[in-house]
């Protein structure tokens, strides 16, 4: 990675049913997320090691912390946590990246 | 991602004092695991959120599942998992990535 870049990602598992209504609508609210300024290289993943029991993955890049910084504190962001993820996400772990 | 790719991270804490010459010679022979035949996108990088105890990650890709099972069963990375990583990492999870 290059200098001051951050890669922030997190693994999640849903309180839905596998492959519901109410899955696809959660992960289609969570893919707008790539739309708050500063966000790059956004994906949604599925997680697919059988060593944990996350099934999904977000990773996003951002050029540097204050980038960052200003992702977290954006309405839409703070939106989607307090209205879709502390209620709909069962089990979660956030990893950020950097360089060494 | 590409469909049949895998995004395989580890993120992992040391039992080596930070910054010790242990510590870099760990280091240095994770690196050469990028070394071994199938082994795409390889990045040792710094673990930077405060929210979990990891202080470094490694992420690496493969082209398919067989890809990544070949380099598990490389000798060179079963020598490196049983003279270095088994004593030397204190705590880990691994996260494996993959398109939905």
């Amino acid at each position: 990675m290059v200098a001051n870049r951050v890669r922030h990602t997190v693994a999640f598992t849903l309180v839905h049913q596998e492959g519901s209504a109410e899955e696809r609508d959660f992960l289609d609210a969570a893919e707008r997320l790539a739309d708050i300024p500063g966000v790059e290289a956004f994906e949604l993943l599925a997680e697919v090691s059988p060593k944990n029991g996350y099934r999904f993955g977000i990773s996003m890049e951002f050029a540097d912390g204050a980038a960052y910084d200003r992702y977290n504190e954006h309405p839409d962001h703070i939106r989607f946590v307090q209205q879709r993820w502390v209620s709909e996400v069962s089990e979660f772990i956030e990893i950020d990246y950097a360089a060494r």
